[in-house]
């Protein structure tokens, strides 16, 4: 069983790049995990192959039926759909954690920091979702490719949230997945994660690297505050 | 003598934590280092202290007359006085390369991402000095007390910039002083790591670090593209 309590977990997006290798990892890890997608065939089918993979049982339906039967949900989807998914979840996710991964690319120029209006696009999912959802934000910064794998992942998962419990949940379920989950602060904080998605895209061209990531340096004292 | 050849580097703001400890570093390297201050007399004061511990040439004297002695002005002011500064040496610095180390910090909450509307204290620079100054953005991210030391630092210092030749001028300029000077592409990138600075100032309390830093993860092909 997993280290980290969390009920049953959704990944909305979840037969994306970043969604299924989240949903792979958890499940591995022995959490409860649904994928969504608009489509639950997809989501089925996806799921279906990830168990063949992986010796997994997760399940997949529509992005709807599974953010109403889970107790935390993921949000894996591209900054151009993430309105309106989260419109769609809205009255399912109340009262729940949302983990919001979104990244406020704008393509074609993706090597571009281009910060949204309103700071963040966690910050546009809090607004977006009202105040009765704990949105934290984090996954920002880690290669899909990388972490579909089975490898050790040389990236620490920056985890912003308003709500410290909440924030806490994350940054150990970004430990199951393999990663070094860090608190780094307020919700708004995701700003500088999201920020920095563009400038590893851009140290992937220029200097030929296979799935950039950061590290935090510093001996970080993490048994003080990490439960 | 130092690889990189630069001409005359003064550092506005050279009797800070920062500016001096790059004057330093920059002078022990070989290079030719003015630091500037206010006061005059200040900036002299500074210098000898620093020539004294560490055998370097450095000259101190107010702002405007280093900026216009020097090729190239490295700008280490907080936030509240990057404007004021700027517009006093406005008319030294056309047609040269301005390096911003400007953090939009606004205390008291300096854990918290707090953006300009501009974007990024680097493109403020910028749109100060106009279109006949190269300005490159860097050292965001570095703890000034490591710096000051002659120790090994592990962070990243990432280089922003629109003209590629004076970014990477400071690239290299990074790595004479003993960081990993990286691209990390155009000006208004400069938010990720003037934003990075607030996460890295929360995880020093957070986690009881003593100067956390940032590095980019995964195998850069440096040699391609470094001169």
């Amino acid at each position: 069983m997993a280290a980290t309590k969390v009920g049953t977990i959704c990944v909305i997006g979840g037969t994306g790049n970043l969604g299924a290798a989240l949903a792979k990892r958890w499940a591995v890890a022995g959490h409860n995990v649904l994928i969504g997608s608009r489509e639950a065939s997809k989501a089925e089918e996806k799921a279906t192959q990830l168990n063949a993979a992986h010796g997994t049982n997760i399940q997949g339906h529509d992005n709807v039926s599974v953010a109403e039967h889970a107790d935390l949900i993921v949000l894996a989807v591209p900054f151009s759909s993430q309105a309106s998914i989260l419109n769609e979840i809205k009255a399912a996710v109340q009262g729940k954690i949302v983990v919001d991964t979104t990244v406020p690319l704008k393509p074609p120029k993706v090597m571009r920091v281009q910060l949204p209006e309103e700071g963040s696009a966690a910050v546009i999912a809090q607004q977006l979702l009202g105040d009765d959802v704990r949105v934290v934000s984090s996954f920002h910064n880690v290669a899909a490719h990388k972490l579909a794998t089975d490898a050790e992942i040389q990236c620490d998962a920056l985890v912003f949230g308003d709500d410290k419990d909440a924030r806490q949940l994350v940054v150990n379920l970004a430990n199951d997945a393999g990663l070094r989950g860090l608190h780094a602060g307020v919700l708004g904080n995701s700003a500088a994660a999201e920020a920095m998605t563009s400038i590893l895209i851009f140290m992937n061209r220029h200097y030929a690297v296979d799935g950039a990531g950061i590290q935090i340096t510093g001996t970080l004292d993490i048994s003080c505050h990490d439960a």
